[in-house]
């Protein structure tokens, strides 16, 4: 990536799309790095988005992951090329219990029309980071359609 | 299933976890259906729950779909008995709008420590359904540990 | 399905396909069924596609789900176009074993690009069938490249 | 892992159990690396595996990257456990095509019942190679069962 590439305006593009994501807010999840091809989201455990037993519901780790991921493929995309998951998986390793709740958005393979993106999502607590959750995704690039932006 | 099986009792053990788990009031996800291995969960599209475009994020149809194959799981499991999810994927078949979302959540094959469960989710709009994503999912039953319930 | 859509040039297709599909051959696999969207695959189990304990390996079966999915979706697409498999899951649910292991692939969801497909894998054995795996695929849809047929 | 921990007996168990998968040995695949947690599988294109393309057939890039992540998963087991694949979803990124395709199977969480593990499927062709094909497993330990070994 030169930095001709990776300019303002594409850190932007990420970002504001990140605000109109209203789940992201609904989820007290915090955008915390945007880089070329890797972006983290954050949230912090709370009763609103548990499950059952308390622990953070999988439904919520796997939004945050699913976004990672996008972000990361968004971020290498032309500027008038949106996004959108078409599949994901997630294993959910260990529950979902600590300080703050991290996903690790990468771009595994770029393509034209299909990128591959992955979510490694990490639990901190007491200073230490636990694996609790791997996502694999399809992102599909969607070029020149009314209504999509990013 | 014979009535001696499927009671009050266990309905109520799906519509008690249901209810702890804050994510579904979050995303104001509700309980339609409970029955012996198939559980419906509905919500309505809302700015809380979108995505940058102004669909359903992908994540809050994860989390209903992940939470209907979970409880048509538990519907069927001994009540010493709890559910947690250990994987699932979702295809993302079409964009979540319109009135109401639901996700039917279903067994496919019931074991003893694993139980593979799928949901359909549709979307209604002007009295017409749409399939909109498909999950599967492996869900492992836990007995008698403390502090799991359901 | 009208019968001027489903017609011999398009069951010939998916056969002749097949035919060219060294890896069916490799492990004995038959083409039993082909219509507008379904298509099944079939094999017996032998020591030569076995894994470690003398079932069926998962590999042997996720390739006739996904050779069955594949071809559902080819039956469905345009004479110039031909269709790759981007991504497959496949929850392996008893043990492949009897007399006979049968994927019924069928379209979930056709799309101009991309097709959602699913193969449901049963064992046959003293006239039972027993559900034994379940595929979900995305299935590209290829136009216009040489090189690339059905 | 410490020495003591492994020792010729643990590889031993991953090669004798390879050498009884009758499904490698007609992919004409090869058991190229066997470390704790970390397992290479290799085979070579040639049209008793191909699709219909030419390619070599999804369900054998399955088969090895399957077997890859089985046996990374098999290298730290108790010697009294065997182990079987729940389930395993695999993104098919390139066209599998040049001399040699490697599946590098590693160990992501190992668990006391479940275990993740993920392959990369690598394609060497004039010195290079390219990132095919991403695989993450379910993998499940059985122990003390009659009939499963390895």
């Amino acid at each position: 990536m030169t930095d001709s590439f990776w300019n303002a305006e594409r850190e932007a593009r990420v970002r504001d799309s990140f605000a109109r994501q209203g789940m992201m807010a609904t989820l007290g999840a915090t955008l915390e790095k945007v880089a070329p091809g890797a972006v983290e989201i954050a949230l912090r455990p709370a009763p609103a988005i548990s499950q059952q037993n308390g622990f953070v519901h999988g439904g919520a780790i796997g939004a945050i992951a699913d976004s990672a991921a996008g972000y990361a493929t968004l971020s290498l995309l032309p500027l008038d090329t949106a996004v959108l998951t078409t599949e994901f998986k997630i294993n959910l390793i260990a529950p979902a219990v600590g300080e703050r709740i991290v996903a690790r958005g990468e771009v595994v393979k770029a393509g034209k029309t299909l990128t591959i993106a992955q979510s490694r999502v990490i639990a901190e607590s007491g200073g230490q980071e636990k694996l609790i959750a791997l996502l694999v995704a399809t992102m599909m690039a969607i070029r020149n359609r009314d209504g999509l932006a990013g």
